[in-house]
């Protein structure tokens, strides 16, 4: 077996590994990442070594570091965040005859991982010759528990092949691991060395507990271990513990045949409140709960809890097994980033990397909440909550900046702004339309007027109050938003971004709208007709700028005058151009890292003819040059509305195989969350056709000529819907609920209980398929129909 | 006498100080520094203490710092570089019976100090009591030589009044003085901690050597100094040294009238090439020389040279004697940091002080070159050389910015960007258009096409190829220049900026006609006819921006739409704005910090019809804040020609006043060079109504009420030409040299050697004087006429 070889099966239920990557290791500690958004274990082996980056993860447990400036200037940030290592709790080393197993010495007879998404375990077998001959088989299975959510647990098996031997398992806690050194690229995380100072170390019998704080952010991280032992009659154990490690020590002689079987419950407790003894407690209490429960007891509540997902949210694709894998992973990576994150935020890397500093940004709103909004909508709700409860940070930040309202942060893990380049960053304004977007969808689509009476509005008040003031009426009254960045970062500082103005406008009409339907709150923000007035005539004055010459909308104020980006002579590695251009030469010119007037038509198709969106689509076709991982996804819906199937598929591939063939290269640092889930949303989306502009959630499917079929699962007003698509058709199917009144192709009609509605799917007509970029074009073509699918790479 | 007591006399022809300011001694050692360009010494104390701020510099010597980013970019500079303080060899202590002389005990009887602008030098006159009761009088000169640059020289008489002292005076040098923390403001100077490591060290007689290297940039210092003591016959002489200090220690009994007349010669020598021998032979050699050449020789060269700049250069100014004052304050600072600065920089602050980490900036092209070629012709071209030998490193900046040709760094000591904020750095291309409009002026002006051939040609060629890259033709022809940042630093990274794009044209059309006059030197820059028409095309088709709706000119594309800043809720201590608002919101708001079309009108008059020049003027002027010490001069020439006189005026005394009266605080730091020449330009090309856009010199003087009349000399091709303005008319002369014709309003005449024209100045019709923002009003509004000035503070 090759020190690099690693084979991934395609499998529609789990992510395969046959073999070890030595050489990338960090990439399979990404995508073998177990988490429930509140713990977060990277795909470390249990012995802890080889490995690309050992990563334990507590949600928002992160450390404080100075931001430098060549050139300060008034209002940048000063404090930045990182999310850092926590104790890590993985770690089971295993000694046979005086050899450590390790999987670089001896040799490796057979090495297996697979993550089921339907049991939410990860499962490692392996065959191990040590150096001296001794055969021997580990299997471990790992859990991230859903339903205990401060939980972790491992189950830990050891069998000699052929001859007896001595085994010596230490399993540990350890904190403050050493990091592999940072590796340069700006979109890593920075290294803290030894953010955690230790202020209690346990040991006792088969349990640990170790409580540290961190060194500035000063958030005290209580983290235990208990054990249960299983084998033959004569088993030693032993604990110590010391300020940075504890290990509980179990040795014992197997028979071949004979198995020791350990399984480890992990705990963990952290808060900038509370004080070291109710932490511990809370640990304590937590392992004891996991402890009573039992490994197969979690199992059992872990499967019950991805029953119940899948039920409602599975998607399925026939045609291309690849994406079926894919969205699954994606779906069920989703999941595990935001199912019990609970008003904390849900990070771009989710818990399975420190890529971004562990940051969380607009993407949470714009591409992960729709998903859980229609798949677990309580998980949305309570991504919003932590949004809701950082608003009076927000409201600082807009006074700091000389506005009303509330300016959430560009990126940050408790709140406060961590943009050290704020052209990129603060001036992303429409991060506050994308929040309010967010809250609108979600209250659109779970009628939860409570939550929209307790948080919804106070969000969506507070947003369109720093519109109103970050905008303003000009001499011919068009009310414009000037000086802000799009979501496409290869432009900065642009007057009246079309995406921007856009959101803006809706954020001041959901404003208005529930101010209207909870008065009362309303009045306790200070909310009266005269403002809501202000925010609809704003909203209806706003500015869209359209350029009559080419027949096409700017993406902001000017960008069709600007040059167009030399693609004949960038050379395919120069690409990302980041790296290799400055952004002074990026912002000039017509070249777009990420979908953006795209963008736009997707979240506000309400804004564009059928006609506009051909056009504006086959424009920016050609200057985009996908530089961001949460591109494909908006291309995919809208090249499948523009009718350009083929180009559809393409980059649904792009987004669903963004981590599993790690596109960016990047996926070590963390799984691309919102790419993730842009796979659902270039499926339901856009073979899927599902808009939730108005009133009515409609559809508009159409499949590619490769897709035989695509059925997925909406939670939508309480009801259960699943929709199936054909190339032919469409069915419409009320799982758990009531009737329900939908749109397909524009035609209402009406979906009663256990009486599926099928629709006829109209032709495409054949377009001219738009062209990308030269060496921009998707890697993912698929040849159709049926064929296999192959990459023109 | 007061701690805080100092008073500036007004004097014609010097600056005079009564009493001392212990408050903010920064001011005044920048107000007195003394300067030839090549070594500047600020006016520090000889005792050194107090102190505002000890200041040696060399010009260039620099050490260089990391640049950090909070987050990094591509082709963002890396390495700073800090102007550093030398071996101070200002330093000469006394002693009086036991007792240092400090004026911070015992009691300061009298104290004055006077700067004298024909003599070059600087006299300080003290009275001191000891605290134990013995009257002192200490009498010090201090020149740095103009006709000796690596020389400077003090003259140190001590005298017991009433009773006999024993002194002893010791004279030094000292290399990494402590200096004052960093005061947090970003403009001032990085402190940079021990920056220079000893190499050498020697006293022998009155002599002392000390040579050192700076430990990163690797600059070779050498400072040496020698002595020449009269006194009684018994006088005891001793001399030591160690890595950072040297010291010749003089001692004697002195009976009341008697003195005791040290003469100290001080010399440098630096280099990054040249070997620690050749240095220590290079100042020893210049301290040779002034020896022998000695005080009075010294005092004697000094004042030749001032009185040859004088007789080509005064300006004289009836009816406001603070301006005439300050116009000689100012040019003899010019006179100093550009006199011998021979093909090194002209820093912002040139050799006063720390402030900007001794960078120089466009300014220097754009306020202090126009001052320069007209009174000091040879040092505006050395000043140009000095670009010229940076190509290299601006070629390899134009080619990391994806352009062509040569880009010039935004700020720098030795060519290289650094700049640490690009958005008002580097994206400030119009550096580029600058440097070539000095050079265009410069061979416009001298006729040294010599010059031209051998260095301006080079550097018009490589910024118009930067221009042609940097712009494109867009669908209508029109040629665009986007993203970039001119002079107004409110504004950044916008499209067709017209101070820019008119600077662009003339440079690339300035290129084209240098090419034609030098053909077989400019193919050996690949220059061919193509590329010549090419220039001329993208100049015809410039595309500058107009807002047909208000009749004025945009900044830049879409100015004129943005929100107009908030002045009236904007409060007096709010500016300078940019350390009470973030960039953000300037950037995106109809507020100028600086005059940016104003500047365009002056410095491209030629562009502009006289209504729009009123109306641009008039709307402009509502939105500039002149938080920069660069804009009052351009507004002083603009209302000039506007008709605005009083106006123009109290901008006259703005830009006049601005070190003199520390208007923005930061005067200790170094004085602000370039509105000193904004001086020089407000009179000149203000009230004398000199332009030099056209072929033809020609003028348009108008004075404001308060003045009765303005005189100026100018070295014109050759000739020295002198304008005497009263309120009729304008009289020229040629005072040396041959004929010349001008033009005086746009009337072509001749002016032959000793047959003075005169000519009559039209009347000035009446207009609306345009209003300034709430709180900024300029505070230096003059009563007319005759009256005394007075201030609106």
């Amino acid at each position: 077996m090759s020190d690099a070889a690693a084979t991934y099966v395609v499998d529609p239920w789990g992510l395969r590994e046959i073999g070890l990557d030595m050489l990338d290791p960090a990439r399979s500690e990404s995508l073998f990442a177990l988490s429930n958004g509140h713990i977060g274990l990277r795909g470390n082996l249990d012995e802890g070594e080889p490995h690309g980056l050992p990563g334990s993860y507590l949600n928002s447990v992160h450390e404080l570091r100075p931001l430098p400036y060549a050139e300060a200037g008034y209002g940048y940030p000063e404090s930045g965040q990182t999310v850092i290592n926590v104790t890590n709790g993985k770690l089971i080393r295993l000694m046979v005859d005086d050899e450590p197993f390790d999987v670089r010495y001896g040799e490796l007879r057979s090495h297996h991982r697979s993550l089921d998404f339907r049991q939410g375990v990860l499962l490692r077998e392996a065959v191990w010759e040590s150096p001296t001959g001794q055969l021997t088989k580990i299997v471990s299975r790992r859990l991230v528990s859903f339903s205990q959510r401060a939980v972790a647990a491992i189950c830990y098996e050891v069998e000699p092949i052929g001859d007896p031997a001595r085994v010596v398992v230490q399993s540990e806690l350890v904190a403050n691991e050493t990091l592999p050194a940072h590796r340069g690229d700006p979109r890593a995380a920075a290294v803290l060395d030894s953010p955690l100072v230790p202020e209690l170390h346990l040991a006792r019998s088969t349990l640990v507990e170790l409580v540290h704080v961190t060194r500035h952010s000063e958030i005290r991280v209580a983290a235990a271990m208990d054990h249960i032992i299983e084998g033959p009659s004569t088993i030693g154990v032993a604990s110590e513990s010391e300020p940075n490690a504890g290990r509980v020590t179990v040795t014992a002689v197997l028979q071949p045949g004979q198995r020791l079987r350990i399984v480890k419950f992990l705990a963990y407790g952290w808060s900038q409140q509370r004080s070291l003894p109710a932490l511990r407690d809370q640990a304590a209490a937590a392992l004891f709960a996991a402890r009573q429960t039992g490994w197969d007891g979690l199992l059992t509540e872990q499967r019950d809890y991805l029953d119940a997902f899948w039920k409602r949210a599975d998607v399925e694709v026939d045609g291309d097994a690849e994406v079926q894998q894919a969205v699954r992973f994606a779906l069920f990576h989703v999941l595990q980033a935001g199912a019990r994150a609970e008003r904390r935020a849900i990070p771009a890397k989710g818990l399975t990397g420190p890529g971004y500093d562990g940051h969380a940004f607009w993407d949470t709103e714009t591409y992960v909440l729709p998903v859980l909004t229609y798949t677990v909508p309580p998980a949305a709700a309570d991504a919003l909550r932590w949004r809701h409860s950082t608003l009076p940070l927000a409201e600082e930040r807009a006074r700091l900046l000389n506005l009303r309202g509330a300016a959430f942060p560009w990126r940050t893990i408790n709140g406060e702004e961590c943009s050290g380049y704020w052209p990129a960053g603060t001036a992303a304004f429409h991060v506050n339309a994308d929040i309010a977007d967010a809250v609108a969808r979600y209250v659109h689509i779970t009628e939860d007027y409570a939550f929209e009476e307790a948080v919804g509005l106070e969000l969506l008040v507070k947003t369109a109050r720093l519109w109103r003031s970050l905008g303003h009426h000009d001499l011919d009254g068009r009310f414009r938003i000037d000086g802000v960045t799009g979501p496409d970062e290869y432009s900065a500082i642009t007057d009246n971004n079309v995406y921007t103005n856009l959101m803006a406008q809706r954020n001041l009409r959901a404003a208005a709208d529930a101010a209207r339907r909870h008065p009362e709150r309303a009045n306790e923000f200070g909310v009266d007709a005269e403002e809501t007035a202000s925010w609809r005539d704003a909203a209806e004055d706003m500015y869209i700028p359209f350029d009559e010459h080419l027949g096409v909308h700017p993406q902001a104020d000017g960008f069709t005058g600007h040059e167009i980006w030399d693609f004949a002579n960038t050379r395919p590695e120069q690409y990302p151009l980041l790296l290799h251009f400055p952004y002074f030469d990026l912002y000039r010119k017509q070249v777009v890292k990420q979908a953006d007037l795209v963008l736009a038509m997707q979240r506000r198709g309400d804004a564009f003819t059928h006609e506009q969106k051909v056009r504006n689509f086959a424009y920016y076709e050609a200057l985009t040059v996908r530089d961001s991982s949460l591109s494909a996804a908006p291309q995919a819906v809208l090249a499948t509305e523009c009718g350009h199937l083929a180009l559809a598929h393409a980059y649904l591939r792009e987004a669903a195989l963004m981590d599993l063939r790690d596109i960016q290269r990047n996926t070590g640092d963390g799984l691309h969350i919102a790419s993730l889930a842009g796979t659902w949303i270039a499926l339901v989306e856009g073979f899927g056709g599902l808009r939730d502009h108005s009133e009515l959630l409609s559809f508009a499917p159409r499949l590619s000529e490769s897709l035989s079929r695509l059925a997925f699962g909406l939670c939508v007003r309480g009801r259960h819907l699943r929709v199936e698509v054909t190339g032919a058709q469409a069915t419409y199917t009320v799982q758990e609920g009531e009737a329900i009144e939908l749109a397909h192709y524009g035609e209402r009609f009406r979906v009663e209980p256990g009486r599926p509605v099928s629709l006829p799917i109209p032709a495409c007509p054949p377009t001219e398929q738009p062209r990308q970029p030269l060496h921009r074009e998707p890697r993912f073509f698929v040849h159709p129909p049926g064929s296999r699918a192959t990459e023109n790479e």
